[in-house]
Formats: structure tokens, sequence, C-alpha cells
């Protein structure tokens, strides 16, 4: 019998509210499936990323574009990974590779998986974690999704709610290159401060200070062109009151809603109507190759030449992932959260 | 001095929530004002059209596509005219023109007002009242924005509210041509039969029996991918949960909530997120000319050969424009309403 010695995220029960660690999900030591079938490798496992999506997985949404935890299954999530078995020649050995792994120390990967190989990851100057924040999934989120869904012009205003996060951080700095007013929001003095000082942010504002409408009003005295919409909830409806005729809603998200038996119910929807808002939702793998491409080339060379920053908030130890993805969802992350589970 | 007996409808005082005919809004004799000036006609005044968007123009929302009533001022809409005086050499006496008219006997009306004469009005077989009606500003609305925002496909579902009224019943029989599965809600079980028998939709229920989600569900039970918007509130909200992904929201009006301080809140627009819905606005200006004239004669003709029919409701009498109008934001019309201020 093989010993149960890996690590692993269980998903056991489903939450109402928030997911409580060692109630809905805890660690378990399982065994490594030594095993492998044509094409399939295993990987150790490097980086999880934390996504607020995960928490809709626990719940099992209709129409989800991916399936919901099953009681007593792993985790799984972006990750990157240490290929260290292999019976897929296209990925050998020792290739660092991103895609969707377990949260676990060790994954046997099926041959369904689109594992893609980092090329000169050992070499690059860019951390791993890289490629599972701004140049990987939250990157060409913010990048596609302000381009295509928003249709962002020189000279208009966006508002981005959780502006400190993965995506918001980018969003904000893509739309201030494109010569966008940029108005942030985040949950603490020391996001307002990071958005205003280090991303430029032309105005930001906390949103558990005072009353959410009247900052944004005050931050947005000619109305909002754009809201990058990660929260919901009277974020949602404040960005309605301030809209302007045709402005655009990019549904990325809305954090809010995901951890109440009792959402906040939006009660001004009639401004889509009055003001011919375009208030749309999206998943990051419509967008097209072409997109994703430029995606690459664009915010690789930024980031390289320092036009932008893109700030982590990285746990060490995968037995510490639920406790940080249950601050995630409470806001309590400061920047893209990821957990690391060893050095290479 | 001249004699007051231009029978006119005025705005009187800003309603909370239904406006009261002789309180918020009632009939005075007026002058007819015989002056013109160069480009002006005097128009006597044979129909004019109940809209709900009106409602709106009783409490002046800020970014409107028009201005409010200001207290004291006539009412005015979209309305039919008989051109009895004119200093405009492109309308001469005589022409029948729809646009913009005061609701009273006898409109003096601005140079700036784009009239249109209707072209062989007198000989048509199409009554009057048409040209506001399914030939005008609702068959437009219908038209344009059911192809532009919805963007239907042959084999889809669509489901629309207010299914009889002005707009919807239009809606219905354009996606039915262009092979949808059409759903209809109305207000009463005479509407429904009229939706299932006369205008041959797939199904259709009373929203105001039973649960709106349930039988939404029980006449999509493969969810719907357009959810035509009229009303708002809880059929909002049963449309989110039914739509499959990638569903659009037309949002053509939310008539549930202009006549409530206290509007109805929304609390799962998590789908639109989730299921990646386009939940759009519009008005009908928008469109384009190239739209314009492919209605005129795609519409003209599916009514001229019976593949389209079209219910009025005509209150008679201008003294009576109030109520009706009162009818119509409580869903008392059947059909577009107009009232008919007089005979040619």
């Amino acid at each position: 019998m093989v010993k149960a010695n890996n690590k692993s995220i269980i998903f056991w029960k489903e939450p109402e509210e928030y997911p409580i660690p060692g109630e809905h999900f805890g660690v378990e030591l399982r065994e490594i499936d030594e095993n492998l079938d044509d094409n399939e490798v295993r990987t150790r496992n490097l980086y999880i990323s934390l996504d607020p999506y995960l928490r809709g997985r626990m719940k099992g949404f209709r129409a989800n574009y991916i399936s919901g935890f099953q009681i007593g299954q792993k985790f799984d999530n972006l990750g990157i990974g240490e290929v260290v078995a292999s019976r897929n020649p296209k990925i050998p050995v020792g290739s660092i590779v991103v895609g969707f792994l377990g949260w676990e120390e060790y994954s046997r990967v099926p041959a369904t998986s689109q594992l893609k190989i980092i090329e000169g990851a050992r070499e690059s100057k860019f951390p791993f974690s890289s490629w599972v924040g701004v140049l990987g999934m939250p990157g060409f989120t913010a990048y596609a999704s302000l381009l295509e869904i928003g249709k962002p012009k020189a000279g208009e205003t966006i508002f981005v709610s959780a502006a400190s996060g993965a995506v918001g951080q980018l969003v904000g700095q893509i739309a201030k290159r494109l010569g966008l007013r940029v108005i942030g929001s985040a949950g603490s003095d020391d996001k307002v401060a990071y958005l205003l000082k280090d991303l430029k942010f032309d105005a930001a504002f906390n949103y558990k200070k005072g009353n959410i409408l009247e900052s944004l009003r005050a931050a947005a005295p000619e109305g909002i062109d754009i809201y990058y919409e990660n929260v919901g909830g009277e974020t949602l409806e404040a960005a309605l009151e301030v809209l302007n005729i045709h402005g655009r809603i990019v549904a990325s998200g809305m954090i809010s809603g995901y951890n109440t038996s009792t959402p906040y119910g939006i009660k001004n929807l009639i401004h889509v109507v009055m003001k011919r808002i375009r208030f749309e939702g999206f998943v990051v793998n419509d967008f097209s190759a072409e997109t994703r491409e430029k995606f690459e080339k664009d915010v690789s060379a930024w980031l390289q030449n320092g036009e932008i920053i893109y700030k982590e908030d990285v746990t060490v130890g995968l037995e510490n992932a639920p406790d940080a993805f249950l601050g995630l969802l409470q806001g309590k992350n400061f920047g893209r959260a990821v957990v690391k589970i060893t050095d290479l």
C-alpha cells in the first residue's frame, strides 16, 4: 500500500455563507497517484491561484462554465507545476507548466488537460507566479474584457471596483495608458494609497468609509462612461446612478453576492433603459486567440519596461490555502492572491 | 381677446407613485395660438399616442433623452395631425403629418420640429393611428431593437413581457417569422388567449396568476436565449434565472418601476457574470436610417398581406387621455394605446 503523503485541499461541505476552513474544506493527506496513462504527466506543484469564482464551484450554479466541486473532491484551479514524470512526448520531465492542477503537492494530470509549457520560465526575470497572475488568466481577463467589452475611448472616465485586486489593478493601469480618467474603490486606506501613489489612479476611495454613492459622485463629477464591475451590491447601484448615456458595465465579478444567502437587491436598473447602458458578462475563454496574442505581447512588454506594475499577495504553504481563500472572499488580500506550495 | 377654446392636457404636479387625473394632470381650455412664424404650421390633431416613457417625463430623470415636463406645461408626444395653416412650403395645408404634437386640439408646431408627411394617408387601407403604432415609433422600436440588440437566431427561444402591448405584440410576431420559439407574459387571461390564438405564440402565461418563475420555467423547459424586457421587477428576476449562456436582455422598458417610490430590488444579477449575459438598453433614435428603411419596407408588407396583425386600444376624446394614460401604466390597455381626438 502506498503511503498517504500528498497534502491536498478537499471540499467537505457546501457553505451557506462564507466557506469556513476546517468545516467546509480543509487539508487531508491523500496518496500520490503514481500511475500514468499515455499522454499523462505528474507535476510537483509550485503555485496555486486563488480566485473568487471558486466560491461558485462550492455551490454549483446551474449554468456555470466549469463543473462544481463534489463532496470529497480535491479543489483544483489554475496553477504552476514542474513536470516530474511524463508519458506525454510534448511535455518532457523538467518542463514548467501552467494549467488546471489540484490543490495538492503532486498531481496526476489527465491527457485532456491543456497544460501549457512556460518557455524560458527558469531564466525569466518574472516570478513563476506571474503566469497565473499578470501574464496569465487575470491579466488576460483584464486586458481582453476592458478592450472588447468596455470599448474604452481616450478622454472617457472609468470606475474600477476591487481596484487593487488581481484584475482591477491591471484594468486601471491599462485604462490610464489608453488616456482614460481612472477612479478606483478598495476596502482599506492602504489599498487606496496604493491606487493613488503607485498605480497613479486619478481618484480612489475606501468603500467602507462613508456613503459609496457620495464618494463616487465626488470622484466623478462628470459621471463615468465605464464601470468595471468586480463587486456588485451597493457599488453597482452607485455606478448605475453616475453612469453617463451609452455607458458600459463590464461584469467581471460580483464578489459581494457570493457569500450570502440574502443578496442585495439592485433597485435602479431603470437606468439601463433610460441611459441605454450595455451591461455585459463574459468568460475569458470567449476571447479570440488573436486578442490573446496581443495581450501576451503588450503586457509582458509593459511589465518588462516598468510601465505597469503588479502586486501579489503570496501565502506560503498549501495548508494555509483555505484561510487565504476565505481572506480573499473577505477582501483581506492586498493584490493578486496566490499560494506558494514549494520552491522549485 | 381670443377665446380659450383649445382643449389641452396640462401637467400640474409631480406624482410620487401613479399620476392621478385631476390631481397631477388634467384638462384645461387654452387659447389656440393663431400666430405662425416662418416654417411653422398649425395642425388639427387627430391622434395622440400613449407611451409609458411619458411617466419618466413627469419626474425628470437626470439623463433622459428628452426633457421632462414643466409644471403648467402641455403634455406632448408623438401624434397625427392635419395641417390647417402653414408657413412651411414643404408642408402644405391638407397634409397628414406625424410628429411631436401637443395633447391639444390644435397645435402651433415650431420650425425645428421634424414633422413628417404621411404620403397617401387619406387613401391608405391602414388607419391613421398606424403611423404612431405598428408603422411608427413602437413598430420601429420592436423591429430594430429585436434585430440589433437581441440578435435573434432561428431555433432560439425568446420571452417577451407585456407581450400584447405596443411593442411586445410586434416583437413576438417578428420573432416567430424568424423561426424562434416565442413565449409571452401579459396581465389578463384575455391577453394570454390573444397571444396564443391570434398571434400564434408558442406559450404564454398570466403573470398575475401563480409564481412568475414557475410559469416561465414551465413555458421554457430548455431556458430562454433572449428576454425582451418591458416590465422589470420579478419578471426580470425570473428571466435572469432561466436565461441560457450568452443570453441577451433587450431593455426596452421597466414599467413596473415607473410608478413606485420603492422599486423592487433585483437580487440575482450574478447571472449576468455567470452566464455571460448582455443586458442592453437603447433609444429608438440610435438606430440607423438604413434599419429604418428596412423596417418600413418589411413591416408594411407583412401588415398588408396579413402576415402580422396589430391590436390597438383606442380611447375616444382628448378629455379621456389622462385616464387612458393611467390605465396604460396599470396595464389596463389591451393593445397599443392611442387617443383619438377627432375624425378627419
